[in-house]
């Protein structure tokens, strides 16, 4: 029988886990969703008032249909199927006291958007090396949504892709509702990469719009990052199979759409969300902030920071010319100042 | 001697003349620039007030600069290369009336964003047919660019699009300023479909508006005009070369890089741009305006509303899948209600 957990109880993780409610292939099997939540008061909250204290606190549910634990490992291995959206910065600490054969035959859909510190890998790489979880048991949720408009159950597309598309297909089955359209590729690797570059490109949409850069400039600068984030995709694709790491069953990379919603809806949302805390942040570093300043002043870090620097190191094997994601982060880890960075990147855009 | 003419005196042709009033080029050789107005009161008003009286009002002209004429076949015989920046609308009012011979000769440099109404062809195939004006004589400036923009002096990128490219080279640099960056193709045709195509998409975005789908779905939906923009651009490319069209000097249309900004940045910039008229009709449309009521409110007619009829005539020729397109032109021409033409698009997009 599918038993659906969600680990994370963040927006991202609180959205997933009210689509996962709403969906009716579950709701016919009356099956519940596990949930984990940190604390006792997180969970008695929302026995309570029916949604979460914190995040994404418009989003009512039926507590009937949940199952809520602070228990990590008992959720898992209640489960065969495994929600992951916690922060990538969070997920060595949160999965590494487990048992190397937890994620035996489980299957993880992972909505994890960021390379995991310190190694610079993605989750099922990690998630390979640590637990021996196999490529063909790992899937993951992308595509261009705020969890603000799943709780207003507003139209959404999200795409799952794992290495055997059919296997896909049934997962994305899961998630589908009234509201949510599911589309599915075998692309793995490059939706997670595409995930990660998206930010650095709303870092940098915010940047030039600090620096008095125009609409007019924008809309070159965001089509430059999508031709940027495909050459990016489609050499990493090949380098993938070359080298030999995992691969997914697609061999024909070079072929994949990258108009499609996981890749290019998934930018186009990001960096022309006035809300999306990348462009925030990159707005005040073109107004002259210190990138320390800026994180001072937001109370947080943008995802877009660290995934410059996974980025510049992951392209010392990829090898692709990307001049706006080089700038960024000599901008934001190289005291490059922005308007030079911009002036670097000015004569490269076509 | 280089000659320059504006024909248009709209935002655009405003913008395009302050232009070529501020390259360095031109101003080395102390060409003025002729400009043609319909009226004489048109011309005092600029001689007075150094501004055009009623669009793009902010930009300011040294009068000096200018050769201002209600004369037209004058300015034709006076000039080497002749910029047109009129409505397509107006283009058989105002250019049937000229010798079958004046263009003999003349470089043509057309900012023309729409097919001409009843023969359905594009300015070049026009002049091909009433002038004979060899494809090689005709380029185009295309490009994401507000002239709202231009007078401001903000960074924007121009294409200059010809069958030969060192040609279009040379014409590019008589445009190029400090807050004007040039680029240069050989897909003369492409770039024209790709202007009339991003109007109809912008309509499109302004329905969906309309309709209350929300950010996440309107970022699908443009991901997904640009995928069916680069599908007809393509596929009408190849036509172009099967029927022996006049054509390009580029046979390998198939590899044009439909990020560039001249195809995806302009239809980011129209599709994003709150000011734009075609997503403002759209959204009156999409919030239950008849499309006459829309029309008639607006005072005008916005050009992605004939864009789709022009686009669908050429598709019984291209026969691209374009279903986005073809309901916008369903819900534009046939009373599709727009709630229904969205739900047609829903299930095609990826």
């Amino acid at each position: 029988m599918i038993q659906f957990g969600v680990i994370g109880s963040g927006s991202w993780g609180t959205a997933l886990a009210k689509i996962l409610t709403q969906n009716t292939l579950l709701q016919s099997t009356n099956s519940s969703i596990y949930w984990y939540q940190r604390t006792q008061a997180a969970i008695d909250f929302i026995q309570e008032r029916n949604h979460n204290q914190n995040y994404l606190t418009t989003a009512q549910f039926n507590t009937k249909q949940l199952i809520l634990t602070t228990n990590l490992k008992q959720l898992i291995n209640n489960c065969t199927h495994i929600v992951i959206a916690v922060p990538s910065a969070y997920v060595l600490n949160i999965f590494n006291q487990l048992p190397q054969n937890i994620f035996q035959n489980k299957t993880i859909i992972s909505a994890i958007k960021g390379m995991l510190p310190n190694t610079n890998t993605l989750l099922n790489q990690y998630l390979a090396a640590q637990f021996n979880v196999p490529l063909n048991n790992y899937f993951t949720v992308m595509g261009p949504c705020h969890a603000e408009e799943v709780a207003a159950e507003r139209l959404s597309y999200l795409t799952f892709s794992g290495a055997q598309v059919n296997a896909c297909q049934t997962i994305a089955n899961y998630f589908t509702t009234p509201y949510i359209n599911t589309l599915i590729n075998d692309d793995v690797f490059g939706v997670q990469y595409a995930a990660i570059l998206k930010n650095i490109y709303a870092v940098g949409a915010g940047i030039a719009h600090g620096l008095d850069y125009g609409d007019n400039f924008l809309s070159v600068f965001i089509a430059n990052a999508a031709d940027e984030m495909a050459s990016f995709l489609q050499k990493s694709g090949i380098k993938h199979i070359e080298v030999g790491h995992e691969q997914t069953s697609n061999t024909q990379q070079k072929t994949t759409n990258y108009a499609a919603s996981v890749y290019l809806g998934d930018l186009l949302v990001t960096c022309y969300s006035l809300h999306s805390r990348n462009r925030t942040f990159g707005n005040m570093v073109g107004k002259g902030y210190s990138v320390k300043a800026a994180q001072l002043e937001m109370n947080m870090v943008a995802e877009g920071y660290n995934a410059s620097k996974c980025i510049f190191l992951l392209n010392q094997q990829v090898q692709v010319n990307m001049p706006i994601a080089q700038n960024i982060y000599q901008i934001l880890w190289h005291n490059l100042p922005p308007r030079q960075g911009f002036k670097n990147i000015e004569p490269t855009l076509i």
